[in-house]
């Protein structure tokens, strides 16, 4: 069983609008339906869990709804941190699960996420312990304490930037959240971090530069321009 | 004086077109030109410097007579490596350059830099040895050897990613480039960092998203697509 947790439980906007990023409209169709049709139609995904804050769950149900979104077996409340929200997603999948199954943790904002990207991590993560997408690192990447002076330089071919989703083996991956503090739960930046540093072998798969996240105005450009030429 | 070597050696192109990527039309009109208009508008830049292939300078030296391009003052050859192309272009600077002196590294792919970043980097290199944009890294970073498996996670809070133009005293800056081997020059990836690493103080100041440089199809896309917001 592969189940996808999607995350929509930002409640904040950098773009000064109304309404979080997830449920911003493109071309008359909220970010977080893009999102969903893509783990509706993949032949892997069985289930959706949805992540949202209790202020917009009834507006995904409607949005599920609207665009034939079956798979959603059940919604868990927003966490204070991206790595809470996930905690929560985990709470809500079957614990009966066997060793072999599998969950994809997405962002409703990265609405571009390929069938392959998608097929490769529930590969990885059944092969080894998880698998997430990266994009190599374009720019060069210094290392500053206090943003003004530089610490230190890095090679730029070791360094891979980690997209979603990001896919492990459940029961493992669920067992970490349950063993850790809530500050480490809070600390952590990446849903792999956590579990690399707790000894899970999370390999890394081929993501892509379309797979953006969308988190400013200029994204939001990014991905109207990307669906014109989709279309 | 501050002179600015506009980098246009790239001979590549990873979009599966006939020609560089800075040379690409864009609404009418080669990426490059829309670099040279702002820094031929800026008033803090004196002089420019080109450096571009053999095979493409007639072309750029037509592009600045068709848009009014005035104050590049010399061409120098591509160079092997981007940080070699700096060297040729430094190489072109007058050489009975005061102290006070700044060299302002852009790329010509990087059409949509502010004038403002230009302004902050002539200043941060006037009050220290240099400076350059860098913009906060959204992704999470982490670092392997071998592209799989990771190694290390990386604090995302003291990361920093790179952008152009950079910006230095012109003589401290020359004379590292005259007293290193050629196999560190090649070994450079960004120009602040031979910079950093011969104890220049190379300062970072705030930079752009929309300063993208543009290499493959979807930036390209982002970068019409930021033209049409403009206009």
């Amino acid at each position: 069983m592969n189940t996808a947790i999607i995350l929509a439980g930002g409640v904040g906007s950098r773009m000064g609008v109304d309404r979080p990023k997830q449920f911003l409209m493109v071309q008359d169709k909220p970010i977080i339906a893009y999102c969903f049709e893509i783990f509706q139609k993949h032949c892997d995904i069985d289930k959706m869990v949805v992540v949202v804050s209790d202020e917009w769950q009834q507006y995904v149900v409607e949005i599920a709804h609207k665009y034939g979104i079956s798979k959603i077996c059940g919604y868990a409340p927003a966490g204070k941190t991206r790595q809470h929200s996930i905690y929560n997603g985990l709470k809500c999948i079957d614990k009966n699960a066997s060793d072999t199954d599998i969950v994809i943790v997405h962002d409703a904002a990265r609405p571009l996420v390929s069938d392959e990207i998608i097929s490769d991590c529930i590969k990885g993560a059944t092969e080894y312990d998880g698998a997430m997408p990266v994009i190599t690192v374009k720019d060069t990447v210094y290392q500053s304490a206090d943003g003004s002076k530089i610490d230190r330089l890095l090679k730029r071919s070791e360094l891979f930037a980690g997209q979603a989703p990001e896919s492990f083996k459940f029961k493992k991956y669920y067992q970490i959240h349950n063993q850790v503090t809530d500050e480490e739960i809070e600390n952590t930046a990446g849903s792999s971090e956590i579990a690399f540093r707790h000894g899970m072998d999370v390999r890394m798969v081929k993501g892509s530069e379309r797979n953006l996240k969308i988190t400013t105005v200029e994204d939001l450009e990014s991905f109207e321009s990307i669906l014109k030429g989709v279309k």
